[in-house]
């Protein structure tokens, strides 16, 4: 199998968090999006939506979509379990995933994407749109930091997770989108202390 | 255990459907968001994101977001199988469940919270995003209608899976913001017909 890989992009980067974790070593083919190489017609037979991170099989069927590829690394590598140890563990892991994705990728990417300089050149901005959604993201931090307030040491419960590695990249792209958490979230930056401890995040 | 719905939104409707396709019946609160009933602090203890729908289980444990819930009934009916049958399945329903998500339901709403006259009472809306929008979704009713040229009768394949759910309710979602699909797309029209005669689309 081929992974289809981007250096800078934060969901390829879910991707090799989460191989890093699972000790899995996967061939790479880099994609440079800021290069449009993901909108090459080569690239568009692998996936017409242009999305990366793209995973090849060997028979050339092909998987996208960051948490589908995770999903069947996850069959493929049980251990250690990345979404959840038994029935509502599940349901809370992908609850706390979907969390980190739809209120905390997904405005910060309206963000970086909006207001950002180096957007500019690949995509119509709506400035007004990347403003109001910089509040957005100022309010998710003081939620996640109160959430964080009752001790536990990951975002879905006691265990880290996919939904670690989705705030870990969601956080680490706030932070380059002008977007970051402050010193009044101290519940959140000891999370992140934590993560980013990990051999993974470096990955 | 209570799952909190509204009738007019579509994510709960998903929960509906995925209910009524499984078979199983759940005693149902019903909140109504164009009342903010989602934003009230009662409902807000549930859950603080005031995301609807959310499952209360019978100890007070709460499981929010919509495919976390369907996940959970997943687990504990698991015939039929709606996320996949097996690894490689699996990751393909993953898949299509979030493309229909992420390229689809999501320009939707984006039109829908923008530009919609109902909406404008509820939330700031940022009419050039909603406009720029409308061209996203007319691409992906081509795209997603060349994807299903292939003669499959549904989203993921052979089966009817959770992606033609969050489809079904996108597709309708779209015709409420006046950005459905066309006479130029047949077999999106055709795969439509095929799921919404099923007794479950009326949930």
């Amino acid at each position: 199998m081929k992974l289809y890989d981007d250096k800078l992009a934060p969901n390829p980067r879910r991707v090799r968090i989460f191989l890093a974790e699972k000790g899995v070593s996967v061939p790479v083919v880099n994609v440079e999006i800021f290069k449009n190489e993901h909108k090459t017609p080569e690239y568009r037979k692998l996936n017409a939506l242009s999305g990366v991170p793209v995973l090849e099989l060997d028979d050339g069927d092909v998987i996208a979509e960051t948490v589908a590829i995770c999903r069947y690394f996850e069959e493929m590598h049980p251990e250690p379990p990345m979404f959840g140890v038994d029935m509502r563990d599940r349901a809370k892991v992908e609850m706390w995933n979907r969390r980190m994705e739809l209120s905390l990728f997904v405005p910060v990417a309206m963000v970086m994407r909006h207001t950002h300089p180096r957007l500019a050149a690949l995509q119509t901005q709506f400035k007004d749109w990347g403003e109001y959604n910089k509040g957005v993201v100022a309010k998710i931090w003081t939620w996640l930091d109160r959430e964080l307030s009752d001790g536990r040491p990951f975002i879905a419960g006691q265990r880290y997770t996919i939904a670690d590695i989705t705030a870990l990249c969601a956080a680490d792209f706030a932070k380059f989108a002008r977007v970051p958490w402050g010193a009044e979230h101290p519940h959140v930056q000891s999370w992140h202390d934590r993560v980013s401890a990990r051999p993974s995040a470096k990955a």
